[in-house]
């Protein structure tokens, strides 16, 4: 691509937006705002996630087409953890025009083609100059009317489990090759996990985005209950350490509670389920690990 | 406020998003997602826009309230173009942990504060630490079915109009002093006058955020049609030269064309309404300003 001016390379991503998934796209790329005319019986749910070089990723070690799935991946998990169906993005990139030429083609090659995978229109954005790579993508989604999986829906007495494994990604940071590195890299989104969860009427959910440890105390924060987990039963991937199945952050699995009594299989496709403790009424140390208080040692941005 | 922990930031945000203008608002900030029961008879638009440091403001010159400000400015400046009502918005904030503790409650307040004046509710964002201040900020708003302004609508033998004056941010920028200035920092999204002239039966509008030169080429693009301009009609701004008025980006007016036949009143509200040409057949030189071929000369992020 030669990405001489701002309408050039707006032209070159509208060829390439596949728009077709969604129907209730009235105009996309190209006005001043993307119109959507929303189905009948369902909620909209809208998310949106940063991806910024530095923290989030590092153009030495990742490819643009990495950065544009990975930036898309982090929010379209969001998705997953409501259940929701994925309808359209709107994509916000800002970067250096030093780089412009060969990253922005790469970028959107990798985000399409995990637009494509799970079927969500790329509608709009804005695109900027700045020294660093940034990107912010708003993924918006559909579920049936009051069906969305929320952070508030835990009760005491629900039994508490992760989808898939944890710490591969911190675990692929920290060894920068093999799967595990690959799932960092390259996170697959659980949207087909949360459409099925959903469907067999779980009601409380959240992505694991920031580490099992810091995710599930906001999980209890929002539900106003507390926890108790049992290490043994965490399944911890094949690559990572017990800290880093606790602590570490972009795992992308969902983390989801739901009473005893309904039956859950024990995968989903080829996606594993894993029950890793219980929902308990809130209490003084609000989650307990092997009988003992759990510290919150997840990743958050200002500490 | 004490800016120790992202979930205190947010804490903090929270307390303070007045989330009471949006009844179809049925979840907001503290999920994984903002959920939204849309209302029925209506297309959604949706708009994103990045403000970013040293690009579209500076910290040495603007407040974190003007940068709030400006940051919610740009993107309902685009709900105004569609003739939309606002709904709610979405907050993208990165920054230095150094300045977090005052630039944080800075920012929210000047957001906050023309939020409220429009009445859309901040639903959720996300937060991130970078080097550089980052806000991207996406807006939805409402419209009834079928009837959002398009840049596409324009049709030959339409008379062009502008709200307001033209060149006043540009202008502010080289001054650095007294109301255009203030124009610069603090622009006035024309959410009152886009209602209104959709409510005339007004189809084809865009914002002018690129300078009128730039941006009337991209209508008549997406409208494949020409225009005749001539200069002595621009409402210059009287602090503005004729090619701050022509070129200068960041007015944030509105650019909207209807039939001759459809009288328009001189004023919405105390906002003037001024023709400034026609809307022409598609011919080789597609825009004419004072019987020659105009430049395209507004801002373009990548040239």
């Amino acid at each position: 691509m030669k990405a001489s001016s701002e309408t050039e390379i707006v032209d070159y991503i509208r060829k390439r937006a596949g728009n077709r998934y969604a129907p209730s796209l009235v105009r996309s790329i190209g006005d001043d705002c993307a119109v959507v005319r929303p189905p009948a019986g369902y909620d909209l749910v809208f998310t949106t996630d940063f991806a910024i070089e530095h923290r989030h990723f590092s153009i030495d070690t990742h490819s643009g087409a990495d950065v544009g799935h990975k930036a898309l991946a982090r929010s379209l998990s969001d998705l997953a953890a409501m259940g929701a169906e994925p309808l359209f993005c709107l994509v916000s990139l800002a970067l250096s025009e030093k780089i412009a030429s060969w990253f922005v083609p790469d970028f959107y090659r990798g985000l399409l083609a995990l637009a494509k995978r799970h079927r969500i229109a790329l509608a709009g954005g804005d695109l900027s100059r700045h020294d660093a790579v940034i990107a912010d993508v708003m993924c918006c989604g559909t579920v049936p009317k009051g069906e969305a999986m929320l952070r508030s829906a835990a009760k005491p007495g629900d039994l508490i489990y992760v989808t898939g494994s944890l710490g591969a990604s911190a675990a692929g940071l920290r060894l920068q090759k093999g799967p595990a590195w690959l799932r960092h890299r390259r996170p697959t989104p659980r949207i087909e996990a949360g459409l099925a969860l959903r469907r067999m009427g779980v009601r409380s959910a959240m992505d694991l985005s920031d580490g099992l440890s810091l995710d599930l105390a906001r999980l209890c924060a929002e539900s106003k209950v507390g926890a108790v987990l049992e290490s043994a039963l965490l399944p911890v991937d094949k690559a990572a350490t017990r800290e880093e199945a606790l602590d570490g952050g972009e795992d992308y699995e969902l983390l989801f509670t739901c009473p005893a009594r309904k039956k859950l299989p024990a995968k989903i496709g080829k996606l594993a389920i894993t029950k890793i403790g219980e929902i308990t009424a809130r209490k003084r140390q609000s989650i307990v690990l092997d009988g003992k208080p759990m510290p919150r040692l997840g990743f958050d941005h200002f500490k």
